[in-house]
This record gives structure tokens, sequence and C-alpha cells, in this order.
């Protein structure tokens, strides 16, 4: 086992920096113009930095793994730009998505050649054990696209069970978090077992990090959270929050809101903000969340590297967790 | 060299066969029905024949090479399945698309799935030279997508040229059938030099191959052809045909069908096809064809493995062309 591994800062400065290095040109420039602009809208770049973070910490070549790194985030990028089309989104990062920018065959097109290049990316690493990688790398991409068709079957159904949601957001973002674990794992020579462990690490962090999105959807500040808050509300998602609230909400105010189409939006979200509130679904949410986050920690204690190797992805799940306050 | 390899019959019969078994599935269903259903459609199925039919010629495993080929065919149909979407289309083998089917989101999602499915065959061939194989399919797939906008783009283009046009059909058909036939010698071990005579072979039949559509779509028997005959010429589609009819028609008859925006679709057809005949270009179009089928034979020829082993491609080379009288 090597120790004295890079901090977490380190890591996210070569990740960013790999990323905004990230040229894909070429002709016609209507399939290339929409890659360079989304991929420079920013973006934590947590999905690469996972890859890096684990290499890094079972002791692998931190520059090999950025050839994977880059393929995870223009592979979320892609995803980024096709469900944006089918949510109909005008803005992604506070700037006009591709398909309003241009238009949504431009969105469908530069988005399928975003995805060819994810795998380029991943080529480019020259990788002894490439078929593995893909494999992880292609269960993930195609769970991903599980999770968008649910998401968008849950808008219609009429009801959603939590277990439902849950399967639902772990499709939709958790796995790639695993896998770019996972990816990481394997670029650094990782045994099978630890890198089942650090999937499952990040695939729990994963789920985490979503139902805290959804709760500071509702409860965020909205100068740090730099999205409209209440938007879930709104356009009654079925998030955790809500499910949980139908459920408790005895007055039947959620039922209410539910069928009126024409409101006051800053009325209804402060009116399910505060059933939230008042049912404890606020509660149960953070609840929820810290079970998923301390599951996560736990992957990470099992993994069978010296315990100061792990303390990047600990910075990082902590960097992640406490966006809450 | 290996010499009396398998004909064209029974290497056609051994491919459909495979793409007939191809069963994606899973849940939710209306990710996996539109991928099963496109699958079912039939087709030709040309490009998956050209990956086994490489192998085969190269003393290469057939059975290895059926992975490939299920790739290139997974792959194939994606793009059919965006083209659509973009190109507004009804039908798709007399059937109709999956974004009229179902809608445009399930369209994008399940095309999606199967972009990365593509890449799922491939990687169960468990092939040594992974790298080279998804390099060469990298390079094809991201070619059609250029092809793709290209082709949207000269719709609205005031001018196309005929070196315009031709690069625009050897990116949108031409290289994924270089590509099926340069994964198949990679697969057979074929040496670069000879992997990339069978890729010039395959790229040249692809232009004759585009070119002879063209030339059917206004002059075929519209029993044999399986589309509406005349297509191209009612959506003033820049073909060769008509670039070249532009050019030559002093009468303006061209011309002046170009500004109606209401007429006679028969009218429009007989009307541009006179055009056709009386300037020569049906005739322009046919040698320019043969050009690139003799370019495409000459390769083959340049292969450096005895000639009965070429025997299979070139009667499907044949095959391909005839399909003009």
């Amino acid at each position: 086992m090597v120790s004295s591994k890079l901090k977490l800062d380190d890591v996210m400065d070569l990740v960013v920096n790999a990323i905004e290095s990230i040229k894909i040109s070429g002709t016609p420039a209507e399939l290339y113009e929409p890659i360079d602009y989304i991929l420079s809208l920013g973006g934590k770049r947590l999905r690469p930095a996972l890859v890096c973070l684990s290499c890094d910490m079972f002791g692998g070549d931190l520059p090999s793994s950025l050839h994977a790194a880059k393929g995870i985030e223009v592979f979320h990028n892609f995803s980024l730009v096709h469900d944006d089309i089918m949510d109909n989104a005008y803005l992604r990062r506070g700037k006009m998505t591709i398909h309003e920018k241009w238009n949504n065959n431009v969105a469908i097109l530069s988005g399928d050649a975003m995805l060819i290049k994810a795998y380029d990316f991943v080529l480019q690493g020259n990788y002894q054990n490439l078929n593995q990688i893909l494999t992880i790398f292609n269960r993930a991409a195609i769970e991903v696209c599980e999770g968008q068709q649910l998401d968008m079957n849950y808008e219609t159904q009429a009801e959603v069970s939590v277990g439902e949601y849950i399967n639902m957001i772990k499709l939709k973002t958790s796995v790639l978090l695993g896998a770019a674990l996972k990816i990481g794992a394997l670029i650094g020579e990782a045994s099978d077992e630890n890198a089942e462990l650090v999937y499952d690490f990040g695939v729990n962090m994963g789920v985490g990090f979503q139902l805290m999105d959804d709760y500071l959807d509702a409860f965020g500040d909205p100068e740090k959270f730099g999205k409209k808050v209440g938007g879930d509300i709104i356009s009654n998602k079925k998030t955790f929050l809500f499910i949980k609230a139908l459920e408790l909400d005895k007055d039947g105010v959620v039922d209410s809101w539910l069928s009126k189409e024409i409101f006051d939006e800053v009325e209804k979200v402060e009116a399910i903000k505060g059933v939230y509130i008042n049912t404890g679904v606020d509660q149960l949410c953070i609840a929820e969340m810290n079970k998923y986050y301390d599951t996560a920690l736990l992957k990470l204690d099992q993994i069978t590297v010296d315990n100061s190797s792990k303390k990047a992805l600990r910075d990082f799940s902590e960097y992640i967790r406490k966006r809450v306050r």
C-alpha cells in the first residue's frame, strides 16, 4: 500500500484544468460548436474527480486516469444535453441550453457526437483492462438512460413509492458516480473486492447527494443553490419530500395544490414547504440522506488500503455533504 | 493464405439469423420496446455482413466477428432512429418510425441506449485488439454524425457542389461500410495494408451505392425500390442528379420548379426526370457510380489474399451494383 496521496484540492485543480483544456473541434461547425459551448459552462466536475481520486487512492497513475475522467465528464454532459431536450429546459448552469440556442436537431446530433467522443477519451488511456473498464462504463450509461425514462414516466404515473423514487435517482444519478470510482479503481489495479466497495461508496453517496439536491430545491439558500428555489414544488415533481408529504399530510393541503392549474408560485412554494415542516418530512429527508452517506462511509472504511490514502475521498464526501448548511 | 471460404449466401444467412436473434430487453419498457421494434423491421443487413465477409476473407474466425457485426448493425439502426426524428420521417421500412409510434423523447432516449448497446456487442467479442477496433468504429461513428449535419445544412445552403455532395454521402453512408470491412479485417488479423485496402473498397462501394440510391429514387421501379419514387425531386434534395441538372439545364426548367411552393407532385417528378434525361445527367450519374464501383474492385484486387478468397466480397459488390437494372 502506498500512502501520502494527493490532497483533494490538488486533484480537483488537475481535473478542472484537464476538462477545461478539452477542445473538440471539426467541421461542420453546427456539430462541434455546441460541444465546446456546453463543456465551457463549467460545473463542479465531480464525476471526473472521482475517477482520479479513486485511482490515486489505490496507488494508480493519476495522469493515466485523466483520460477516463474526461470520458466520464463528456458522457455526463451528453446526458445533460439530451435530458434538456426531453425536459424542455431553457437554462443549464444559468445559460441557454443547446436546443434553445441552436435547435432540437443540433442538440440531438451534437449530443450523439459527445457520447461517441466520450468513448474516444477512454480509448486514449490505452488501458490494459479496456474491456472491463468499458463494460462498467456501459452498464452505468445504460442505467442513466433507464433512470431518465423512469423520471419521465413518473411525471404522469399517478402513484410513485419512495422505493421507486430511490431506484430512479440511483439509476439517473448515482450509478455514474459509482462507475467513475470503479473505473478509477480498475486503472489503479485495485482488487475486485475493493473496486466493488468503492462502487458502493459512490452509489450511496450519490443517493445522498440527490436527496440533498431535492431538499435544497425547497429549503436551500437561493444565492448558494444556483437554481430557482421551489422548482420541484411548482412542477409537482414526485421527490422524496413530496411522496412522503402526500402520505403524511392528513389535511389534504398537498392534494388541494396538486389540482390547481393556475396559482401564485410563491404562495404554492410556501404552502408546500409548510406541509414539509409540519409533517416533519424535511427532517425525514435529512435522516434518509444521512443514512445513505453513513452507508457510503462504511463502504469506504471497508476498503483495504491504509487509512491515510482514503483522506481525499473522505474529504470529498464531506464537501458534498456539507452543501446542506 | 487460407482458401475455400464461405459463400456469400451462407454468410448472409448466418448474419441475418444473428441479427434477428438479438434480444435487448429490460425495464422500463418505454426504453427497450422501441429497440426491439426497430431491429425487427428487417433491412438488408449489409453492414454486419461486411464485417463477417471481410473477417472470413482474411481467414479469421467468423463466429467471433458476429459480435462486432451486431454492434455495427445496432449502431446503424441507432443512426436511423435519430435521423428519422431530425428528418421528420413518418415511415421506416414501410412501418411507423419510433418517434411517430411513441414520441420524440422515447426516440431520442432509446436511440441513445442503442448507441451504448452497440459498444456492448463489440465488447462481447473479447477482441485482443479492442482499442484499435473501437478507434475505427468511433471514427466512422463521428463521421456519420458529420454527414448527417452536412445533409441538414445542405437543405438550406443555396449552392452545393458535386464535391461537397460526394463528401457528404461518403461521411453519412460510405465510411460505415468501410469501417465494417476494416473491423472484420482486424478481427481476421489482416495486415495494416490489407485492412486499409478493404476500407477503401468499402468507402468507394458505398459512394457507388448511394449514387445508385439517388438514381433509383428518380428512375427505379417503384415495386422493387421499396420507397416512393421521386421523393428527392419533390423535396428539392440536392443529389448528384439535381446538382448536375441545375448546372446543365439551359432552359431553366429546374429553376422554375424550385420556386413553386404549390405543385402537382407527379407533374414535377416527370418534368425534372425529363431534364435529367435531356441533359444526360442520368447517364452521368451511372458513369460516376461505375467509376466508384470500379475503384472499389481495384482496391479489392490489390488485397494480398488469394483470389478465390475474394469471391464472396466480389459477389457482394455485384449484388449491390446490379440493383440498378
